[in-house]
């Protein structure tokens, strides 16, 4: 009796998808033996036909993606985007196949479609590669923390705005010179909006908190807030705080026992995290996920969360694992949504604000101003007022990190701090996270 | 229809047995949600009976072990030891039920007859917990890179030793008293043979470097040094150097190409660590797994290793994997040890020493040293050289670290250091990983 094969189609060979073929080619034998099953590679689907895709068979290659999928018993998308992603992983279901995919878009946008289509035809529907890369992070929320309960997630996940945030902090350059030097050292695409925007971040935030909570979440759902209004002035207020700033995905949960019905916030935004903190330690393109859960404690899974090589890692650990279903029989984890918890607004969240202001020095300032905290219900947890240097006038600095509120109560606070006139000017407004 | 049920005996009912069938009961619906069958907790098999266990149900109490595996579908094992553990969960698998277990000693000293019992009955073993506690560090290494080449890990697996060490190098203690202040805040038991003589990171390292090589690794295949000859001069040595001093298990991959037959090294001994290593941040009694692999890069998992709220996060974890497959069919994977490389010994592993000497200080003596280590093949990365102070007559320190050298030859070197007249002693000699 020979080794039994599985056909595999790959769609999409850019540098991803060139990455796993040239593992499934170079190292076939170890992969048959881990299998149980020799993975042949039937077809890569392109665009475009025509350009040679180095290491790639050009008899492979074919630009009708719709009949290779329907003969192959695993299909690995690394194509991105909704269409024709969507309908060519539905259309491969149908006929059968298990499907390992990279797309995060798709899975923020429609991943019940896709569950429920796996459940119809009894397949696997594996996505590691979609959040964080090489970083085992799918994996750990679906099935090694599934006895746990998840109570807070905070993800380091896009690794283009860490490196600018980096960069930023380390050197002191200006957002704009950052990117640029993202871009020189080929970490920020020419367009690098999905990265600084958040898009990236909040469809990987939206696919970690279905996972932890049980819950559905489309990227619709998250709050989303880039990197592009963080200043110079605000990184440096960071650092004066003994804190760095990040572009977070957070996840976590809120209400339950007295704080009213539970629900879940699900947040993308620049917050500063203590220096102390593990996910301070992240640093340029790395990425890391920061999980709190009721009996394991805090745990963190770092690594490289972009990349061909290391984003193949994951895509080709999927396919071992789909493919020794094939061969040993059954299926892994389908979604787990019962928990339907409510996403609440962002007005809704609980966060504490780090705010720089520049104020009059004169009596009665400081009263004035902690009257505008105290009239919004926010209470002040530390204060600090530095005289100002140089041609200020006799102006003073005040730092004021507040206690935990809802996210509406803060930034309120901040418009009638603006408005006040004992203050000269709000210089910095971050949020804090991981304190 | 109702919902179905799985009958799960809990062997052992000590920190983490009880924790696990406390949570059992507690988030019963939560589990059942999850599984998508009741887990109904149908004994609890201990040694001595009559002592009263908190929040366990005195009817579930047996101390019939035996009879106990052969109603359940499901059998956790938190006894530990070798039997009578063993032989229950031959027994339990015999008659049909999956297996999670938190038993590192028995996986190392005898994995590959359990597997084959697993694989003779068709259910599953799961033994996540057997590792680092929380930390998912089997599923990762089982699953998620099983499409990657693991070239190295490099663990900080014993909480207590980390614990230890990390009081020395922030407080100066030395190890006696270290291990006093560990003893005193339950980091460390009574007789803390076990993990200050590494024999508990040992067994975690031949489990690790099974998975990760493919390959049979047994606990006494691990070369194993403790932390009772790591000296406060030792400590200090390593924070002049820019250094931390961890108790590592290492399981790396030597040979291969020109490098002469692929093996694998599998060993436990202190070692320095750069500081900017992301390993040197682990503090306290935390845990974390740093990897190696071809195509995912650097990856690190971090988090609480051990206490028995952790633990039974783990141990939850699998329960719901194996009660899943139950319910849907299929099987999680079995062993994987078709690459069967040679465990290479000790001497002949490749490491750096970081070596500090006293000396005369007189013409000659350097060049004398640098022969020392020219007659055994080592080659010399750095030298430093400073006058010893005070009541040392004229004397010098004279601080080498080498390039990667058989250890074999770097002990020699050493030893033949010791014996030479131009050295008045060998005050500190580490090994350094992570360079």
């Amino acid at each position: 009796m020979g080794t039994p094969v599985l056909r595999v189609a790959l769609l999409g060979c850019g540098v991803v998808g060139s990455e796993v073929a040239r593992q499934l080619q170079e190292h076939a034998e170890e992969l048959a033996s881990r299998v149980g099953a020799r993975l042949e590679l039937v077809g890569v689907a392109v665009r475009r036909a025509g350009r040679t895709r180095e290491g790639v068979d050009p008899a492979l290659v074919t630009t009708d993606a719709e009949e290779l999928v329907t003969r192959a018993d695993l299909v690995v998308e690394v194509v991105g985007g909704i269409e024709p992603a969507r309908g060519l992983l539905l259309r491969a279901m149908e006929h059968g196949a298990s499907v390992v995919t990279a797309n995060k878009a798709l899975l923020a946008e429609d991943g019940p479609r896709l569950y429920a289509a796996a459940d119809a035809a009894g397949v696997d529907l594996y996505f590691e590669a979609a959040v964080a890369g090489a970083i085992p992070i799918v994996r750990p929320l679906r099935d090694s923390l599934v006895g746990d309960r998840v109570e807070r997630v905070l993800g380091v996940v896009n690794g283009t705005t860490n490196f600018v945030l980096d960069q930023m902090d380390s050197t002191g350059a200006d957002l704009g010179e950052a990117v640029q030097e993202a871009q020189s050292l080929g970490y920020a695409e020419a367009d690098p909006t999905a990265d600084v925007e958040g898009f990236d971040a909040a469809a990987k935030a939206a696919i970690i908190a279905s996972l932890a909570f049980h819950t559905r979440v489309r990227a619709a759902d998250v709050h989303r807030e880039g990197i592009t209004g963080v200043t110079a002035a605000d990184v440096a207020a960071a650092r004066e705080a003994g804190m760095v700033l990040k572009l977070l995905a957070i996840c976590e949960r809120t209400g339950g026992g007295e704080g009213g019905p539970e629900g879940v916030s699900v947040r993308v935004h620049p917050a500063m995290v203590p220096r102390e903190h593990p996910l301070a330690g992240v640093r340029g393109a790395f990425n890391a996920v920061f999980v709190e859960a009721r009996a394991a404690g805090s745990l963190m899974f770092y690594g490289q969360g972009a990349g061909g090589v290391p984003t193949a890692s994951a895509v080709l650990g999927d396919l071992v694992a789909v493919a020794r279903h094939r061969v040993g029989g059954g299926r892994g984890s389908s979604e787990s949504a019962y928990a339907d918890l409510p996403v609440r607004s962002m007005g809704e969240a609980l966060t504490r604000y780090h705010v720089r202001l520049e104020v009059h020095d004169r009596p009665g300032v400081l009263a004035q101003v902690a009257l505008v905290f105290a009239d919004q219900g926010v209470s002040v947890e530390t204060v600090r007022q530095t005289p100002l240097g140089g041609e200020s006038d006799g102006g003073a600095a005040l730092v004021v990190s507040t206690h935990a509120a809802p996210d509406a109560a803060l930034a309120a606070t901040v418009e009638a701090l603006a408005a006040s006139p004992a203050v000269l000017g709000v210089t910095s407004v971050v949020r804090v996270e991981g304190v």
